[in-house]
């Protein structure tokens, strides 16, 4: 039986999605819970990685088990297992042809910026910022739907073959002192939500970044800034 | 020389404002970090008690010391050698006369409820609800402003001289699947905050609670559900 799950996490646990040799990954952490709760080991498969820091509201992977379980006790069995900064929201059952990475169609990020004091209880969980202006940064961000080569927004380290990817939206929105910038692509390069979004601070405090131009460059010494994972949720995967 | 600092923390890092002989309060954090700073033990006097995993907007509170230092040091200082979970945002000199507890004017605490997918971003952070009805949370919410005996919001244990209270403000903001609910007072009685939202959630989800009969009961058994302490923030402190 294949089970595809979605899950929450608070990244500032962990070391990233990515399974390590040190352990500390969530993956890591969903492994042992699966072996735990079937009573056998079982690789699991993310829609993919999240760097260390970076939260997700809704990660989706997939696992294979002999065992079958009724899908309210895979929710309940696994959080049992799991360290309380990993909840999974939700189990399905999936044919074979299902794979979390493979079969992503659409993913949708988060990066939430706040203008306010400076708290511990937004600290992980956003970047502070001074007054932006969010219409500049709309305007920023609609030179960013399409499909283009993101070369400019990739970290050296990508695997990537091609940095050419599509972007369907890309809008901020303002709820009084917190900006959520909100972008939805086939699929993101190494770091290119945090690069993106050094840019859109910029832009929104007042500097002329053209942003079309820095996209043409395909030149990522461009665009050095990367805004810190801890403003960063994996939103939505979409199959 | 008094300085009054302004503090923000994370509750569920911490076994309450007040300090305890086993240490983890956050009054014990402040007092190790003032000592640590000035080079003497000063006693910090907080607005009032929070409880374990009540966090804090900002809290108020004074200390005495003779050395003297610049206030943008004294914000530094502090938060060099506090925990991360807490951070002090504001320091200020003021005269002998004023006293951080007995000063206190007005004070406005915040609870969090939300109606959304279980996750661990949350969980520490707000009380998971389902779908509420915030207009009638607000007709219950508009007959606690004014004076009143409080008894019935009052937990055992609690050493007040009397109940009587007079809440200056008292509603819930609807922000999309956020329940902020929102009461100003001179004062609060042990629980109090706690006792009240647990019928306002009671009241949003269709119950009919009249909470000015509870009122008038003067009878804590009357209400005996208190919503958990996570949900809630001290949010402000007038003088």
């Amino acid at each position: 039986m294949r089970y595809k799950i979605t899950l929450s996490y608070d990244g500032a646990s962990f070391c990233g999605w990515q399974s390590q040799p040190s352990g500390g990954s969530v993956q890591d952490a969903v492994e042992a819970a699966v072996q735990k709760l079937f009573g056998c080991k079982a690789a699991v498969v993310g829609s993919g990685r999240t760097d260390a820091g970076v939260h997700a509201l809704a990660q989706v992977a997939h696992f294979d088990s002999e065992k079958v379980l009724p899908l309210k006790n895979v929710v309940g069995g696994l959080n049992a297992y799991l360290p309380d900064a990993v909840r999974v929201t939700e189990a399905e059952c999936v044919d074979g042809t299902f794979d979390a990475r493979k079969s992503v169609k659409k993913k949708t990020y988060m990066y939430i910026m706040y203008d306010g004091t400076v708290t511990p209880l937004l600290e992980t969980r956003a970047l502070k910022v001074d007054e932006l202006d969010e219409v500049a940064m709309n305007r920023a961000c609609a030179e960013l739907v399409g499909t283009h080569d993101f070369a400019t927004f990739k970290a050296a380290g990508s695997s990537a073959k091609t940095s050419v990817r599509t972007v369907f939206d890309a809008h901020v929105e303002r709820k009084g002192r917190l900006y959520l910038f909100f972008i939805t692509a086939d699929g993101f390069l190494y770091n290119m939500v945090r690069i993106i979004t050094a840019q859109l601070v910029k832009i929104g405090g007042g500097e002329e970044v053209d942003i079309k131009a820095l996209m043409e460059k395909r030149d990522r010494t461009a665009a050095k800034e990367t805004a810190p994972a801890k403003g960063l949720y994996l939103y939505r995967v979409e199959y």
